[in-house]
């Protein structure tokens, strides 16, 4: 074990009370019936609505902007362009301890000289209903010099391709094939020997496959409201993954102290990534601080798609080589991924993760972030890792199919484990992929007779390596016996009731005891958002300490009452006892009821950022029919796998390994950013961008193992992410397996698999 | 020194940093720009209003009440009548530890078989608007058998006076001579032997006098806004003095769980002891729960006025005897106060506080709480005290004045002090009636020249216990460099800037890098009202010993950064640095910069509820001008004088001795609840309900006496009581040094004046 977490103990046969169980949400009846308040449900006295003007062309220069017209609008309040917001000099401090260009944020919010993306926004109107905003929006009169444009990584990386920065500094140095001014990040994975290691294989397979964009698709548009005080003390609604990043950036790019903005989290209608950077906040904000009025913001279905961060399409290429024993002796890669309008993306998330599932002594990996004139990319469920396993788990399923290995076999052997190198040098702590690839080889699925004619079935496996952060968790004893739980983590799917399970059990208490709240920055100590399968982990770990605190308190307080020393007194399962006078017993509602008068309230509190959290694996078995006449897949039956650690409350789990499918499944077979000539979406709206229905969709079997994380208290490993890795490549080899055609261009929409297999038969 | 308290390091002449300066209120722009947010600022989408039918009579059995018509009303969504409150059997459970009939608790909110006091609740209607629910309530048809009334204390206790309450137990034994059977309080007072005291005095005097009704008169009328959610989970908003008794008493009067019940506190436009209970909170929330729908409620003026809690009037007889050499031999008080339409009162109070300037060996009081027809008596800064103030300080005065003793010398001679027996029996903690006495004797007003012609000057002294409670304060480093200040104690005049000092004090840093925020139930740990002087006393000690705990954790993060051990890192003045490397050094700012990512975010908690509470003690000197014609009296002069302890923010200390001494002269000459024979309120306006405007007032000079407090980290005392203790008798000895009369019945208005100098003419 080479982690540097402070060792806890784990076991992962050891038996929980509270861990592992089922038990109601506390947010659950708010949520069926309306009650729960996302952003787009506030409503304040004197609110304004603003819209935002967003670019008609894919990249061009603004030569002018005139907002005389709209500003004479007689329900127009204020109107602002970029030139509101801060100052954009220097570099831009993340809370991820990163830097980005300030220019380049900011103007990804509202565009600088430059627009560099179809429906970036320009300018804004505050006005005093939206349909007031919206018609003013058509009186303001931009000039631009429109310019070629480039929405592939292959476009923008040809020779005499458009340069969307001129000042990007391209990484240096790149490889001398690589010339291209639009690449903005260059990651490269060298260990051991490839060209040695492809010399030894008996059987070297390399595919190439192509990549379009995808949106998240949560159901919730974005919005915020703010209100920037006359003290200028700026306060923020809005639906995201995290309030003090959206409290940090939007301070940052209106230019005031952090301390200043206090960003209240409304609920979240999904986010999967998309919902970490801020898009309304900061426009929001200045056009408050111009009329003095709380001004509210929320995006339509075409904004979300055309000006919010979908994942990244890309290019990608993968070879690998084997033995004829079924030794992996050499993997390599070539992955050139979207950063869209501005310097950033994924590919270095991708190329940590792609090879995870193997033991490979010689790799190579070149990854290339490319701008081009599509929307920043964004983060989405493992950030681009599902483009990339899909080159790796197709070319595996070939060179087993060419070598008639079983599939789970070869896999087994070429295995990562404890100890193995991973692709950034370090090596695994205790992982769970042997244990996910036996849970398939058990499962009746695995050995299910065959679908039949047109029909095939394909198993694919990944794996995300999740993060943790800062995290912040405050419990108060409440007279009446129950505890109020406040945190800093926003609740993306049973995040509450998951931290209060965490914290309800060293108490021993069931957590319908417990109250938590998801708290805004003023109240709430810093915790990092609700990403990188963070959350259950980090919140989860201070939730633990917390909890053990107050315990400690419990037992002391009791101890003072009873006038025993402290070392007399034990608490278990909710209630406070001797451990020799058995008439000295309290319970929590007990000892709650007389804290106060007793030495006061009963509080504690926990912050955590250690290390230790735990990469996840993940795999699927999907069986499908292929209509061979017009190319429509339709998935039969479908069992997703995943090492959980410890699933702290499983039906939560599974609901993200169900909802991460599914999200694969419609990447797999229908989404796609489809643009015409202009660089333009041809399809902004969810009737033509084709997300699936229930009607695409079986009912997915989630099955959970449990490999306990030696980094955590309860062994917890992230699980938002690894699911939406295995979906695609096993779609692709289910599709392989009914009709013996390898569909590279995803989706594999019925077009493309229509024409894939004509051209087989053309080729017969 | 006898207090129990664990011994605080403390030093009256302990220079300190923060405490004792003037910085600027967090709250100031906020309150001054309109921005802060009261109770009758909230608007809920949805929202319905909600008006109360109230009683006509001031006394009646409510033999029917019929709802029908008003239940047709197109715009009533729902009516509430006592019937829809949680049942009434046993004793509800104060915060403050006491029982009380929870049926009397809850027909103080909406009436049962009975209702005791013209205004009083009967039902409430919801509706779409004010109008319309007012409108309703005219549709309401209640039959009522009318009582007969008694609207004050000599009326409720007169032989064959009407019964309030049939089964109320009076307490027993009492006097032969009171037979009251509306008697609820009877508290009595016996230290040694007046009869002997008297016996041995060479100066026996003994007044009469009576008091009228007096409202609080804060601006800001009772509101509340609540929600109940399908879940059965209550959200309040009120403007109150302390939202976790609004969220315990709430919760009991319509039977949920504490914890089923948030009460977000809003901001408090003056309460001084009238916003402790609900009024209008359970009505709301069981209007919310038959209409799933939010529903708001302000009273009206009049409401406030005749359905909420003002204090209590009543009759007063004191006595005291002295011998020639000035030595007081013994003291006895007669109190008869209203409690109002159910038990309770404070005459307790008033009986423990009256005599506390003095060391008076031979001591006897009766003091009697009494049920009579007027709104229930609630808590006004010191409460009954100053009632009972003015006999003391009136009586005193005539004794030096028959005796030619000088009024502070003799005072001086009696003065209480440190191991003086209190009238409860315990001895007095350090205390500063001493140099309150010499602080009068040294300022220039005592020495000014007198007045004049038909002018007079008055001194008085007086005094208030003050108490605690529990508290929770807690602290989050925010990664500019700021610290979040969460607090429990609803801000009544600076409580955010007095505790954000506090707080401040043993960090060295400025209070405008601190964000008091005041939080709700569910955030904040367990706090007891802005109530008895106690917030700065409790909550401040609280932020004490939360900054205490930062700074440690703040020296262990430097410790951890350089790799040090902790015993070398000190931290002053928001510095943290090596006490021998003077390379190694850190400011807040960059130490919070850094701390997410270096074992997490930081943050400090600390609660409390230890005695310790100091007694404060006040003075006034006062000047006045008699018109003998008309008897208006206008104030000339008014200097007060208080022992605060230590003056955490001298600014808002001076603020309570003057708006103390404004409310205890609008007591001593105008205010006063007139009532017609049939026992309704004749004046319930502030037209006719006349409160001292600024034309009544000169400036107030306010001296601050610092004698600090040893129970306490900084040595406060409560400052929010005593200021309004001295005000009626120095305002009624500067009339009889004007026109030699002793007005003995309150309020001293012109009428009532005019006619005791008549009669004094009349007599010579």
């Amino acid at each position: 074990m080479t982690t540097k977490t402070k060792p806890q103990k784990t076991d992962s046969s050891k038996v929980f009370k509270i861990v592992g169980t089922r038990p109601l949400r506390h947010d659950g009846v708010d949520k069926v019936t309306g009650r729960a308040r996302y952003g787009a449900d506030i409503h304040l006295p004197g609110m304004l609505h603003a819209k935002v003007l967003r670019s008609p062309h894919a990249h061009a220069r603004i030569l002018s902007i005139d907002t005389s017209a709209a500003e004479k609008h007689p329900d127009v309040l204020a109107i602002a362009t970029s030139n509101d917001l801060a100052p954009t000099e220097g570099m831009f401090e993340t809370l991820a301890g990163l830097y980005e260009s300030h220019q380049y944020l900011s103007n990804n919010v509202l565009a600088g000289d430059k627009v560099l993306y179809k429906g970036q926004g320009i300018a804004a109107v505050a006005a005093k209903s939206a349909h007031a905003a919206e018609e003013a929006l058509r009186l303001i009169k931009v000039k631009y010099e429109v310019l070629p444009h480039v929405t592939t990584v292959e476009e923008a990386l040809a020779p005499g391709a458009p340069v969307l920065h001129e000042k990007m500094q391209t990484p240096s140095p790149l490889p001398k094939e690589m010339k291209g001014t639009n690449i903005c990040v260059y990651h490269k994975v060298r260990l051991g020997d490839v060209a040695k290691g492809f010399a030894e294989a008996d059987t070297v397979i390399e595919r190439e496959y192509r990549l379009k964009t995808v949106h998240q698709g949560y159901i919730e548009p974005q919005n915020a409201t703010a209100y920037w005080g006359p003290d200028d003390f700026l306060t923020i609604w809005s639906s995201n993954q995290g309030q003090f990043w959206v409290q940090h950036e939007t301070a940052k790019l209106v230019g005031l102290p952090t301390s200043r903005v206090k960003a209240i989290p409304m609920e979240i209608g999904g986010g999967f990534g998309g919902k970490i950077p801020c898009h309304l906040e900061p426009i929001a904000a200045i056009l408050s601080k111009k009329t003095g009025r709380p001004v509210k913001m929320t995006m339509g279905r075409d904004e979300v798609l055309q000006a919010t961060g979908p994942t990244c399409g890309g290019h990608v290429k993968v070879k690998i080589g084997a033995t004829k024993d079924g030794r992996i002796t050499a993997a390599q890669a070539y992955l050139a991924f979207d950063a869209g309008a501005y310097p950033g993306g994924y590919v270095d998330n991708a190329a940590n993760s792609m090879f995870a599932m193997y033991d490979i002594e010689n790799m190579w990996i070149d990854g290339y972030g490319v701008v081009n004139n599509k929307p920043k990319t964004g983060a989405y469920r493992a950030p681009a890792t599902p483009n990339a396993v899909l080159g790796v788990e197709t070319v595996i399923e070939e060179i087993c199919r060419e070598q008639n290995f079983d599939l789970l076999d070869f896999r087994l052997k070429n295995a990562a484990k404890e100890g193995t190198r991973k692709a950034d040098g370090t090596r695994n702590p205790r992982i769970g992929f042997i244990e996910t690839l036996e849970a398939v080889r058990k499962h009746p699925h695995y050995s299910a007779k065959h679908p039949g004619k047109n029909c095939g079935r394909g198993i694919a496996f990944g794996y995300s390596g999740n993060i943790s952060g800062p995290a912040s968790v405050s419990a108060m004893l409440v007279p009446d016996g129950t505890i109020n739980l406040v945190l800093g983590s926003v609740d993306i799917g049973g995040t509450r009731v998951g931290l209060a399970q965490q914290f309800a059990e060293p108490l021993g208490i069931p957590v319908s005891l417990i109250n938590p709240q998801v708290a805004d920055t003023s109240v709430s100590g810093f915790t990092d958002p609700s990403y990188g399968s963070s959350s259950a982990f980090k919140s989860g770990w201070a939730a633990h300490d917390a909890a053990q605190n107050m315990k400690q308190q419990l037992i002391a307080r009791a101890a003072r009452i009873w006038g025993v020393p402290e070392t007399q007194v034990s608490f278990e399962d909710g209630i406070v006892f001797h451990n020799t006078d058995s008439e000295l017993k309290m319970t929590l509602k007990e000892i709650a009821a007389q804290a106060n008068s007793t030495g006061g309230p009963i509080s504690a509190q926990a912050t955590k950022n250690a290390g230790g959290w735990g990469g996840s694996y993940a795999a699927n078995i999907v069986d499908v029919r292929v209509d061979p006449d017009t190319g429509k897949v339709d998935v039969l039956r479908y069992t997703a796998f995943q090492d959980a650690g410890k699933a702290i409350h499983p039906s939560y789990v599974e609901g993200q390994m169900q909802g991460g499918s599914v999200q694969g499944l419609g990447w797999a077979l229908f989404e796609e950013y489809a643009f015409d000539k202009k660089g333009s979406m041809m399809n902004p709206t969810l009737l033509d961008y084709r997300m699936p229905t229930p009607l695409d969709v079986p009912m997915i079997d989630a099955v959970i193992i449990e490999v306990a994380n030696p980094g955590h208290p309860y062994g917890v490993r992230g699980v938002g992410e690894a699911s939406i890795v295995p979906p695609l490549p096993a779609i692709s080899n289910a599709i392989y397996d009914a009709t013996g055609v390898r569909i590279t261009d995803i989706p594999m929409s019925p077009a493309t698999v229509q024409k894939a297999i004509q051209a087989a038969k053309a080729k017969k």
